[in-house]
């Protein structure tokens, strides 16, 4: 195989940024006359025109309602995993959640710390290959909501739309894989959460959109900078937020607008997950995804050698041809392509040919 | 008065970057082998030294024992003023508090959300015009702990050292303003939480040194990225950590070491805030400070003009020799100059002689 100038990681944890990104960023930095991005008190002008701009860009990407607010906290997504339920004021009912992987496990299991966890429906004994059967769902009328990970990057299973539930259940996602990879109507749910690391900005960033009427019920225990009620009052500012993450997010969310917005994101990042589901479907066997089919994450593809004995020979290869971090998560194994949108098609496509060409030399 | 080429914010909220760490950012930006601090995930070996190297250089700069944690977590200081009661497991008898200034009023305000607040001594009836008289204060022997704010920003009120307390009752304080300009004892302590904007590195980064004997009584609704012992267990890692703002931190840590250390910074500091504290002095009553002279604040310096009239017409002027961000906190009024460890003596020098000059002509 000729030596390919392509350096690119296919980690799940977190996400390049597009090279156009990074440079703007860099010369960001360079000090004028005001002081930098990184330096900015929140309490400027330009960090309240940062900020502001970040959130028209959300409301613009995702067709968020004014009955919506756009929250940028910190925390990450699983600090939601507690917050959400204490935002929301759940009394001894609780919530409901499905279960669809290692990370919905994490999230019920966090939650249930703090409320009355139901695990409405269950893949765990389907080994997490898919999202349970809907006509299997029990999701209980008085739930305070139903929880759904909307995909898993561990597992790669995903949702390909919102899942019906019973009116007057608000539906809340943990959305940190997919959120802004693809169209989605957010008047469907009640909250959405995720964090920044996979397609927002850096880690440390969480974004978070509530409905205005699930505001006023949070618990005294929610820190101030985590309660959605008053955060959504301050505009994201009741303490200092993160500031420079909140402007390389303001940096990304102008590219994706530039992009062409969700619609073409979804139509490129479908084409660079089916090269790869490709190279897989087309082996004869020799790659394995055990994913149902309707259930298939496009942006964590986790597949497996069927000799997985050639597992280590495989990942040392590809890093030879310049694709890196192809090892599945810990605790799943086999192998995993994350392909959030700042992956290049160009990467997807190298990928899909290395698989081949491996195929070729070991099948 | 001759134009000057300077250009420095006084500004409270956030501190500037010394130039010579910004420009070192900037070239970590430049995407080279692996990807650059801003996109790297928590997982790798890249970043994990960085956050070692964080932890080892606070231990050394602070002199940390062994029987503290060093965590790396989110939020800001306010958080901390819930997190703090939530992480110690309080119980009935709650937590004692000094009553310094605005910041300990919010912090005492917050914590009554989730446990009994007591105020073991206030100066509000001073006006916050200092620390309250040793012999005033009441600290209840059965607080669950004591609670200082070391520095107070918008009162220009701090502590010279640590204050005395019934043995058994562990002694808590927000550093936010202060930590790393002056060596302490952190022996002394049984947590130290401090943001990171003025004195560590970028907004979204709070830094909190936990005695040991303290971890394992937080309260089940303190969420796992916050629990001081779950976070201890995991090395600041329990979840992904805000990496970009540890990857500044640490460069910021390894000037402080470059410079000297924290004794270099204080004498620089002492310098510097000599400086503007004497032009207020000398001033035979044209810029007062209302601060008792024990009290007065190293980093915050707070004055007003005895002609307030002329407040605006000093804060055009100064802005006009590149000296900016005089102004008072809202809730307090007049001006401020506020004097973190990257505040260079010349801006300093700089201010203390434009005070003059403006007294000379307005006087």
């Amino acid at each position: 195989m000729a030596t390919s100038p392509l350096r690119v990681s296919f980690s799940a944890a977190a996400t390049a940024l597009p090279p156009v990104v990074r440079d703007r960023i860099r010369d960001d930095l360079v000090a004028g006359v005001q002081r930098t991005p990184l330096e900015q008190p929140f309490t400027t002008a330009q960090f309240r025109e940062t900020l502001a701009g970040a959130e028209d860009n959300v409301r613009r990407l995702l067709g968020v309602p004014e009955d919506h607010a756009v929250l940028f906290l910190q925390g990450g997504a699983t600090a939601q995993f507690t917050l959400l339920p204490l935002n929301l004021g759940v009394g001894p009912d609780g919530g409901d959640y499905i279960e669809t992987g290692y990370w919905a496990r994490k999230t019920l299991t966090e939650a249930s710390r703090v409320t009355r966890v139901h695990v409405a429906a269950s893949s765990a004994d389907h080994a997490f290959d898919r999202v349970p059967d809907l006509a299997t769902w029990r999701v209980r009328p008085e739930a305070s909501y139903l929880h759904i990970t909307s995909n898993e990057t561990a597992d790669g299973v995903a949702f390909a739309d919102t899942p019906p539930h019973p009116p007057g259940v608000p539906l809340v996602a943990d959305m940190s894989s997919d959120l802004l990879t693809r169209p989605i109507r957010v008047s469907d749910w009640g909250v959405i959460y995720a964090s920044a690391q996979k397609n927002i900005g850096p880690a440390g960033l969480t974004l978070v959109l509530v409905r205005r009427d699930l505001l006023g019920r949070a618990h005294a225990s929610v820190p101030a900078p985590f309660d959605y009620t008053r955060q959504a009052a301050a505009g994201s500012r009741f303490n200092t937020p993160a500031t420079f993450s909140i402007h390389v997010a303001a940096r990304v969310l102008e590219w994706l607008v530039a992009q062409g917005g969700l619609a073409a994101m979804q139509a490129e990042n479908r084409i660079k997950s089916r090269l790869v589901y490709g190279a897989i479907d087309d082996s004869g066997g020799f790659y394995r995804c055990r994913t149902s089919e309707a259930w298939r994450s496009p942006v964590n593809v986790c597949f497996r050698l069927d000799d997985e004995t050639l597992t280590s020979r495989f990942l040392g290869a590809a890093e030879a041809e310049g694709l890196f971090d192809l090892a599945g998560h810990s605790r799943v194994g086999g192998l995993r392509a994350s392909l959030y949108n700042a992956t290049p098609l160009s990467a997807a496509s190298a990928l899909a040919s290395f698989m081949r060409e491996f195929q070729r030399r070991h099948g």
